[in-house]
């Protein structure tokens, strides 16, 4: 009960840092001693301190004695901030009371013998479904090293994304779109096709309060991607091209004079799905946002690579056999093999739906 | 408070009748005297008693100086029954409450106006909305003589009814489709294109508890369905064909001898929706659940004729963009022109997630 309390003031400090902390996980910590918070801290950028001490040194030495509550196994490595298993012993702490444990090879239940041999008691697994959750990006990513991929996508209730005539403005209501925005701030990069940049000349970035611009990455086999684009043009974010063999070597160069990464993939006409996740882990790409079509949003689907998928149907219809539904390429044959979501979960975003779920392969 | 009480339980006999009283609304009355309820009624069935007859028999002497709810007006015509304003003067009841207004014409204020001549006090709106939205189907029909027309159908994710290769057993879970079953059973008519006969060969019949099989209408614009088909063989419920100019007139000869209604609309080439709807109002259907495929069901709404939409979406995705979805046809061109959901509500049925809406033209 008393755990439960202090663990979830734990848990607010750290999602409050979601989309700051990439690649590290988002952690809070609380301090408690003869009843009374001595201490709070989270995580709050990689490369400084980890929650755990900023909430010791808050503490002061009225850590002494107290019980501090993590929602991530205390580090056992020496990082750039040293092992905070080690500074929770020093500190004189006689309990620590774990959300999860760390899913990071190096940790994975490594600081929590730290603390056993020191004679800490260790209490774990206090709120752990939503501090896992709350990490699902850097559980996938210290793991796999590979980004964690969620589909994005605006469907009227009949699947579609555009009209026959490809008119799109607008599926979804303004709350949803707001929604998008922070979406894009939690990830670290936001993919499209080409064609996408050519039809709408998007900007993909994030326009809220505290949010950041992800890495835009285009999908262009070719480099047929027109140079007066935003996303070429605006420096507001990195744009990334990946490409396949077929590419043109002129336009390569321009574009790389123009500050644009260019990455080839070894798909001879098409860029190829599993290379390009590759490289974006890599490159320490943790987190990727598809907004694709239908072409690039299946290709993805069948490579097995989203991780999650977010659906904000709007409650309209629009019909059409050739209307472009947000999920297409050949598809499944058999309808008893459909990639079925698990964790499902539907809330109203202003008119529309947010359905988020998580494809089982 | 007390009104609402009373309401409530009328509303319950009524809503228990759903699917039996055809082409007549649901209708349920509670009287109450002394602080006791002395009697309580619905209307069973087209020809008998309404529902404050039943109430006013159950009551006896006991409804005098009573007050009766009832969640219609009740009836100022002299119908198979007799007046129930009269009935209810009669009786010696002093107070009425009303849910709501019969939308009949031919009553539509006229028996509130026999009640208060006769000194009685009447109050209405008691539990309106929901009185209401329980006879939506006869509130249309009764108006306009057509049926009201609810579309049904079970989805992906991304909106397909089957995959690429024509596979759909089974898009939802057993709970939404024995859901399926009761709309079947509070419609009287079930249509469906003969592409659907030709594939599935379903019954099309309503599998539950105290259900009722509906009139099973096929769309089949030259007769080319087939006859050892099990809506024409297994004489489970009646089945009913409109077919076009373009028909077969000697099949049309042996689907008669066989006991099968045919049904000429205008179309030279197509079966009309319009004349569809047109002479099921006339043939004294008042509600049909459409369980079409992509083409009919676009027909349909392309010429305004869904009134309601019930969507089962399974939280599974196939892609493929040959894979057929619910509403194909042409389709509207511009995404502002798109035809909007009013009173949306999602329900989870299983795993699946049950949209209903009303389509706003």
């Amino acid at each position: 009960m008393d755990y439960e309390f202090y663990m979830q003031l734990a848990l607010k400090n750290a999602q409050a840092m979601k989309g700051q902390t990439d690649p590290n996980p988002i952690v809070g910590s609380v301090i408690v001693n003869h009843n009374r918070i001595v201490g709070v801290g989270a995580h709050l950028k990689a490369g400084e301190p980890h929650a755990e001490i900023h909430a010791l040194r808050m503490a002061g030495e009225e850590a002494e004695g107290g019980t501090i509550y993590v929602t991530l196994e205390p580090c056992s490595h020496q990082g750039r901030t040293g092992p905070c298993a080690v500074a929770i012993v020093e500190a004189g702490i006689k309990k620590v009371v774990i959300a999860t444990l760390d899913p990071n090879p190096v940790v994975a239940g490594n600081g929590v013998k730290i603390l056993e041999e020191a004679g800490i008691e260790v209490v774990i697994g206090i709120c752990e479904e939503e501090s896992r959750k709350m990490n699902e990006v850097f559980n996938k990513f210290i793991v796999e090293k590979k980004p964690f991929i969620t589909l994005k996508s605006g469907i009227t209730l009949d699947g579609k994304i555009a009209t026959h005539k490809n008119s799109s403005k607008w599926i979804t209501s303004a709350e949803a779109r707001e929604d998008v925005h922070q979406l894009r701030s939690e990830n670290m990069g936001i993919l499209v096709g080409v064609n996408t940049v050519i039809h709408d000349d998007p900007e993909l970035t994030s326009r809220i309060p505290n949010g950041r611009n992800p890495i835009r990455i285009v999908l262009d086999s070719t480099l047929k991607i027109p140079l007066e684009s935003r996303v070429i043009q605006d420096k507001q974010a990195e744009t990334w091209i990946f490409t396949s063999e077929s590419h043109d070597r002129e336009k390569r160069k321009t574009l790389e004079a123009m500050g644009i990464s260019v990455f080839k993939t070894g798909g001879s006409k098409t860029v190829d799905p599993k290379q390009v996740v590759q490289i974006l882990g890599e490159k320490l790409v943790s987190s990727v946002l598809i907004e694709g079509g239908g072409s690039i949003n299946a290709a993805f689907l069948e490579n097995k690579l989203i991780d999650k998928a977010v659906l904000y149907i709007a409650p309209k219809l629009v019909g059409g056999q050739q209307a472009p539904t947000f999920l297409e390429g050949t598809g499944i044959e058999n309808m008893s093999d459909a990639v079925e979501l698990s964790d499902v979960t539907v809330t109203p975003v202003g008119r529309d739906f947010k359905f988020v779920g998580y494809p089982v392969y």
